[in-house]
């Protein structure tokens, strides 16, 4: 964990934002795979990470704003415990060494709740996304299950966002880590990939690299040779020459900060003609995105320059026509690009997502385009600011099912060249995906340098052979 | 999945156990990891896919018994999600593939349910595990979350339990699969750790290993220096010449087949004399328990030989004394023995442990013995019958608070000489684990041999340096 006065300072500055009340943080239960003591590795809550890093489950805290103190509510280990789990740091001396003085039984938990309800207090708490934290909330706030989103208080959860998406110097230190050790494990893959080879044994290189470094995947790997399936989970196809692969994956690190990293190389030592075309239409896109990143720029608009340069590269390879400013403000070019040029990250591979995108990645003046097929599908429009951590990732898909949807009542007609796309049905996808800080006057990308170009993949893809 | 008429006449038979009133059955959700829309892998519960085999999140079933249909509750893919995630077969046709002609949308089953209620139709239920699916029920069935433990369905429970307990051939075929799939895992990390490396860097290669053969960890690995730490997932210690490390874990079958195995090898080359002698002692207990193994024995009987072979092992090493069966009667061995010999093992690597231990293991006649210690950790003690899959695991752990809380009171102190112990205060432990499947005159064990005396285990070792 970072050192405790990050987190006294962190808890003290939200308190400030907030004048009185009580404010609720659940930390996550263990989650069960087949049965109750059979469970996915635990992963704690980011806020409750970010506030008060005991990384273990069946924690809450508070931090209660008119008695000025934060309070720990948690068990510590039994004989029993000890003897099944072994010895470790007590409870007590965990919560020391990030500043918390105040620890109470779990019990305790709804009994303090049930005072301040009783006096009125108001109780702060965030919109619950565990099942477990859903029962626990509404027993403890004698609140029905359905009425926890809309009782869940936006001035605490705008608050919290505004201090997770300013990112301090340890936390890029730590993300800037988890996007290099992603990048190790990309270019081992590139390396190594062979055709013959499933999806499934690249999978599981990508996840042994990633325990062996100390931390896991950030989220499930996309590997996939049919990389216009945007959330393509399926490992069990073979690699055949010719082909495209798609790696989508990046770690987090032991203290859960995430790395989201993306490239797309030939199973073959070297692209195609058609691909390195379509592959370079993407990364003249990743590059003009990019550069526009910094400091008070909309991320609306650099979303809308990926497009355009996806849609004038399309256009050149005479699968749009038109006028392409046109194509793009209607939405045409979506029908390769169907999602966003990127999101938040930091302790969560999408930051935040479940204190709601409405907040995180808009604002009040700025609403998401709730509509439009493409733009729906872009969590973050709004400005950005010095200390962001973003991805930039756009990419071409041609999916079979979208083309033959659209092509039947030639939707767009003016600006898509529906003969001319027969011929790359089969085409897969391609996506490039960095990390970057926003700083001041520009940005910085994170992580080390990942082959990118056809020539730097090609040069990679030779050792394999 | 095994062919359709494996699934019918399961659901056939179970028909036949009950009369009357609607089985219901409840699919697991996607768990989320720190968001909602990022999940673990996702895993179906088990009598879910007993019956149904559908490998699917979000699905419902029941078999209505006075109406002698089966209907499972799910929904199509949307093209959106056909956009996201990529065509397959459809959810009306993996139905048909296993004998299931009714399926309703997902909505649905709430209104059924609720018509089914007004009538004062019996609906009977599984204790649910998860929180997604106690919060379903709740809503479907009108109880509170507090009211559905006690309101599941017992002889519905134990007709369940009934049937998987007894393993058809296809099962054992799966069952066996994923146990030589784990013996080979096992092999590998025998034949390749180094000192110097750290307990991760062996479970990032196990699970490698597990993701690559197409399945999945049936369970957390321990992989551990600190063998004496029983459910021990801590990972960073780095193995040193001189000590031992524990490797307990097993793949599970991409239908959901558990294996579980464990070895004890040492970092170093050679086990130490000391080392030696106990592992001896274990492998002793591990073969007089499974020479017992057959149908219509009782496995507490089996338990309690493994624990007087250990004990008398203990004796000769002079750590116990005095009369051996009355110390095994008394639990005196239970400071070194804390935990059962083994379990039933099959689509849970505890298998059926949530439909309750009091079924799965014990019977009316039967019960557990809850006070004793060692005994109260005895999943399984019930008669033995052709067909059950069981695992046998004798150990010898020496836990320092243990030996220090019973050492300051001197307990058991006829039969136990701490003053020779202190010598063994940081031996850790040694565990010796297989599958067996009980046959009408004796048993079989799942899976390929793997490595198991002390010679067997040096000449692997030898290749790692």
């Amino acid at each position: 964990m970072f050192a405790k006065e990050v987190y006294n300072n962190r808890r003290n500055e939200l308190a400030l934002t907030l004048r009185s009340g009580i404010l609720l943080f659940m930390g996550n239960e263990e989650s069960p795979i087949n049965f109750k003591d059979n469970t996915y590795h635990f992963r704690q809550d980011s806020t409750f990470l970010y506030y008060f890093a005991l990384n273990e489950p069946h924690l809450a805290a508070l931090i209660d704003l008119d008695e000025q103190k934060a309070i720990v509510f948690g068990d510590e280990m039994s004989l029993d415990d000890i003897v099944w789990m072994g010895r470790q740091e007590t409870l007590k001396e965990k919560c020391a060494s990030v500043g918390l003085d105040f620890l109470q039984a779990s019990s305790e938990l709804e009994n303090y709740l049930g005072r301040a309800r009783a006096k009125g207090r108001q109780i702060h708490f965030l919109p619950p996304y565990r099942s477990e934290n859903k029962i626990r909330l509404s027993q403890a706030l004698g609140l029905a299950i359905d009425e926890l989103p809309g009782s869940a208080s936006i001035t605490f959860t705008k608050a919290v966002i505004a201090q997770r998406s300013i990112k301090s110097a340890e936390e890029i230190h730590e993300i800037n880590q988890a996007a290099s050790i992603s990048a190790d494990i990309h270019h081992l893959i590139m390396q190594t990939a062979k055709p013959g080879q499933t999806e499934r044994d690249l999978v599981a290189s990508i996840q042994q690299a990633a325990v062996a470094s100390g931390g896991q995947l950030a989220y499930p790997a996309i590997v996939t040779t049919r990389g216009q399936i945007l959330h393509n989970h399926y490992y069990g196809n073979t690699l055949k020459e010719g082909q495209l692969v798609l790696n989508d994956s990046g770690v987090e690190t032991a203290l859960g900060y995430a790395g989201d990293l993306t490239r797309t190389f030939p199973v073959s030592k070297k692209f195609t003609t058609n691909q390195k075309e379509v592959y370079d239409i993407v990364l003249e896109a990743y590059n003009q995105a990019v550069k526009l990143l910094s400091n008070g720029v909309l991320y609306l608009d650099v979303h809308l320059k990926a497009c355009k340069t996806l849609a004038y590269g399309l256009k050149d390879m005479g699968l749009m026509k038109g006028n392409i400013d046109d194509a793009v403000a209607l939405g045409a070019h979506a029908l390769f690009f169907q999602c966003g040029t990127g999101h938040m990250m930091g302790l969560d591979v999408h930051d935040m997502e479940d204190l709601g995108e409405i907040y995180v990645g808009y604002t009040d003046k700025l609403n998401k385009n709730t509509t439009q097929f493409g733009l729906k599908s872009l969590r973050l429009g709004k400005k950005l600011e010095s200390g962001y951590v973003v991805t930039v990732e756009p990419g071409l898909y041609f999916i079979p099912e979208l083309i033959d949807q659209w092509g039947a009542s030639k939707q767009f007609g003016d600006y898509i060249n529906y003969d001319k796309l027969e011929a790359f049905r089969d085409f897969s996808g391609i996506r490039i995906e960095d990390d970057f800080l926003i700083t001041p006057n520009g940005h910085e990308m994170l992580g080390k340098h990942l082959a990118m170009t056809t020539d730097e993949i090609e040069a990679i893809r030779a050792e394999a052979f």
